[in-house]
């Protein structure tokens, strides 16, 4: 049986994303293990992990619940958000609370769609409980008929056809709230408390901060940016 | 000789403090040359940094300047940043490229006096670079009498006498531009970009940023406090 205690308790509150790529200064899982126990001591009620290894770090350091996916790149497709079975079942063994996937039209490795694939997701893994990673609102709708027990704007404004999209978008999230009926949980683009307060407006379950908080270089960047605009 | 070419190094720049003391999830001079890694690949043009054994990891970590500064708690006294000249000496082997300290008015441990401290201090190491981190106008007109190289606003609003101003106090910052011909930095509750812009409105030479980018349990906090207040 799903266990639907963990959409309770992340109910109202801040996800907080722990990630960092190979590429990035923080790679590691003890790293990313110390990121959890900060930002659960700030008060985070979840934590939204990339990878196995980190997921289980995290799993050990904190008892929340995490949102678990695992990125990996396939040549012949665009989706690197838990974008084959492989990538579930190793997951499953880290033994997230909820498992994260890009939920795209895209097609994915060997040229899956997303229907068919989550068919057999479901089917292999009936109680995990599963986020659909959406772009717009047709993907939300799609998500919710698949059986997705929650969809997030995660991927908004970062694929071909939404790159142009200023995030947060606002509007998506409010029509989202307004037509489904699966919960929504707000994430990408958040950078500061009024753009938190403003998502928090409308009846979603919960929102994902991650790079604001835990990736300094990039937090770094974003601050000079703007010394820069200025001079 | 002093080494002025460290205050034209970080002219215009953005210096990111890098602390977390041991009672913080993030402790430990491995994860503070980390983030030291992290903020210079974001631009940071130098790192203020807490302890002789933080600024050594970082100063091998990164070849970016070191303000250097080192927090101990005395029985005596409510300064704590730099108070006595065992915590100079110790600093001055990490070979930081300057030394903050305490530049208010009030006693330091064993009733010293900044006066008569900062006398010692300069007869004893008169190369070195000493930033006086200041609470108000008044700290910051005394600090360039005594000789210090750079003055900052860093304890402004940390003080008794300071607790009730909101920071950044860019009133502070204009009036010590106009009235000071030493170097002043920026520091203390820069939380944001219209934060940063407004305070590089005044002719400082640079401006530090810490626990917005390097203490991800105080983000977090943030964040959480604004959905608070909402709802």
């Amino acid at each position: 049986m799903k266990n639907m205690d963990v959409l309770h308790k992340i109910k109202g509150g801040l996800i907080v994303s722990c990630q960092a790529l190979e590429t990035e200064p923080l790679y590691g899982s003890d790293m990313m293990a110390k990121m959890a126990v900060a930002v659960r001591d700030g008060g985070a009620v979840a934590i939204r992990s990339n990878s196995p290894q980190d997921i289980k770090a995290i799993k050990k350091a904190v008892s929340l619940p995490v949102i678990g996916l695992y990125k990996v790149e396939y040549p012949d497709s665009e989706v690197y958000i838990t974008p084959t079975m492989r990538e579930i079942d190793t997951l499953i063994e880290a033994a997230p609370d909820i498992i994260a996937m890009d939920a795209t039209n895209r097609l994915r490795p060997e040229s899956a769609t997303l229907e068919n694939f989550f068919y057999e997701v479901r089917k292999k893994y009936p109680d995990m409980l599963f986020m659909a990673d959406c772009s717009c609102f047709e993907d939300a709708v799609k998500a919710e008929k698949l059986g997705f027990d929650v969809v997030g704007t995660t991927l908004c404004g970062y694929t071909e056809e939404t790159k142009h999209i200023v995030i947060p978008d606002y509007d998506l999230l409010h029509r989202m709230t307004r037509e489904l009926n699966i919960p929504i949980i707000a994430e990408g683009g958040i950078w500061n408390t009024e753009q938190l307060k403003r998502v928090f407006e409308e009846e979603i379950l919960a929102a994902v901060v991650g790079t604001a908080i835990t990736r300094p270089r990039e937090i770094t960047r974003h601050f000079i940016s703007a010394i820069h605009k200025e001079q």
